[in-house]
């Protein structure tokens, strides 16, 4: 029976990279035996233009609804100074809440064909394959109370809560502890937990499911901050890294920049089994949305397509085909076509919808 | 008059790279007309050993009278099991709030000699010079409410509280802008304000304070991830980095291992004027107590020495001896002599001592 598939494009590059999935979806209903039931909507700056909000309550409905969401990017100078409630990032939040996508998956791998476009040395990042697991519903990015107040004796504050319960972090820890078991085996924890309480919290919690459930993982426990060094300084030392929603939205950035091409890092976000087993899923590439080179033809699709092909993986128990296009990406890279994000000496560079179709052509 | 001194070595290396610092403390005695009133006190897990606390009240004076607090490291893996409030860290945190140091000064730079140290490559972190300013006193690290606490419908919650008010953001935004004037006239601010209630009363503040007095400095405004991602991709475009206690935490380290020789980094942490017009000021070494290779004179006393040459200059305004200090290790460091965690081929291995006495005969 047909996938439904909720399209978001949003805003800048966002509408260019998912042309390209568009493509990619005609190719497999052709070649392949299946249906997709796409969709689409607005979010971010574009559904602002057309609604004065970051996302409708229809929209996200649809998501829920759908089997899986494809979003673009979001994000703009344009929308720099809208009210923060109907700002682009508003939608992607409320989006991520309302389907409660608490685990997003965001590898960092460097790709043997791009290993030098990496800001590091070759042999610190060759062959890197890290996947951070972000906690992506809760901390201080929801926590409440929050707000600014005027203070006693004149002048203001501003304050955030962050905050994690046990089944929050429980969650999150078993979606880790399972990437590992496929993986190296291997799960680095990530908190404060020697100047934070929710830190603290945090790897109490995490070892206890680890002992009780996990004991043929290996767990360490790591100070956030020394894992930003670790970053740098030996990142192939990591598997799976398992973090909060803060630690991991600037971890999981240091890490796909290890790689030196964000033009090629997808990202899911998943949610638990509802009542009748569905789980919830967005994908969308980790680069942003790049306005100085939107609606030129210059982006990288591949990141985008990467992420529909996790999006085939993880949420249509397609591995054939996601196997299929994940070679594609490779044979084009072998094949020594780049988009000028990823571009190289002796290479050819070509567009985005240039580089959908050679995929397609793979 | 004699300048009043608190050595605090505390654990691991601490030791050993503050007995270089005394090595020259002998010399400039006897070479420069220098008078020096040298104390000594516990902190960490040395302080835990004998008190059972990780500082005492007495030394918690001691470092308020002093005219400048010389620190170690302080930490090890014999006291990870020791309540909270009595662990290593503690004592450094109560150090830091008494003495009310808010601007934590971290100096991210690349010496010539040791470039090749880096895991970046040469040509990306070449001539680097960043300076952090990290708030010290104030955020998530010090925020109320804070616990853990037991869940209505069962389970537990573990929670912080991020909180600044205007005056704390002021007081650490002047230390940024003031640095760089003399510097290259350019700060990043960085928080989450698209997140972030606190973040954003932050950029508003930063906002206004450099609109009024400051708009000859150039200032940006970062998210922290993003931050964390143009550290890797091309840490030069920074000047100074303003941030807050939390995100400073993690990015002062990531742009410390960006140098590839976090044995050579020093750091200075700041009051403002008491009611006499005195600052409090603590110096130390970024690089931590490395239990590891404690007592076997292998550690690099530089960073250390760097620090009492920060001190030099900021507490005792002896820019002339500080100059002397810092030449004397690039003149070191020209020799050809390293110690081991900055060992390159070719190059001559030293000790602990053998490199505090290199520095004194250079
Ligand atoms: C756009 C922003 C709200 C978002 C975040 O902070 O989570 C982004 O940085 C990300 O990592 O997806
Ligand atoms: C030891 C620890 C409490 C401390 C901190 O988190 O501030 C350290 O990481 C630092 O950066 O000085």
């Amino acid at each position: 029976d047909a996938k439904n598939l909720l399209f978001l494009p949003g805003d800048g590059i966002g509408p260019e990279v998912m042309g390209q999935v568009r493509k990619i979806i005609e190719w497999l209903t052709k070649n392949r035996s299946v249906n997709f039931n796409l969709s689409e909507g607005l979010v971010g700056g574009a559904c602002y233009e057309a609604h004065k909000c970051a996302v409708t309550d229809e929209t996200v409905q649809d998501a829920m609804d759908a089997d899986a969401v494809m979003l673009g990017a979001v994000g703009g100078p344009q929308w720099d100074n809208v009210e923060r409630h109907a700002r682009p990032e508003a939608g992607l939040l409320r989006l991520r809440k309302e389907m409660d996508l608490f685990a997003n998956l965001r590898p960092a791998v460097v790709f043997d064909a791009l290993v030098d476009s990496s800001t590091l040395k070759n042999e610190i990042v060759q062959g890197l394959d890290i996947m951070i697991l972000r906690e992506l519903t809760s901390g201080v990015y929801f926590g409440e109370p929050r707000g600014v107040e005027d203070l006693p004796g004149g002048g203001q504050k501003g304050f955030d809560t962050q905050v994690y319960t046990d089944a929050e972090i429980i969650r999150a820890a078993h979606v880790a502890f399972d990437l590992a078991k496929k993986r190296g085996g291997k799960v680095h924890s990530v908190e404060k937990a020697n100047v934070m309480e929710s830190g603290k919290f945090w790897r109490e919690v995490v070892t206890k499911l680890h002992a009780e459930q996990y004991s043929d993982i290996k767990l360490e426990h790591m100070y956030a901050d020394n894992c930003a060094m670790q970053l740098v300084r030996n990142p192939k030392q990591f598997d799976v890294i398992l973090t909060d929603n803060l630690f991991g939205d600037l971890l999981s950035d240091c890490a796909a920049m290890l790689t030196g091409s964000l033009g090629m890092l997808p990202s899911a976000s998943l949610s638990g089994k509802d009542e009748n087993g569905k789980v919830r899923a967005m994908y969308e590439p980790v680069h942003g949305s790049a306005p100085d080179i939107a609606g030129q033809d210059l982006a990288n699709p591949l990141a985008t397509i990467l992420s529909f092909s996790m999006c085939l993986r993880y949420s249509f128990n397609m591995a054939a085909e996601a196997d299929l296009l994940d070679q594609g990406v490779q044979n084009v890279l072998g094949a020594g076509v780049r988009t000028g994000d990823i571009m190289q000496d002796g290479m050819k560079a070509i567009g985005c919808a240039a580089m959908g179709d050679a995929l397609i052509a793979e």
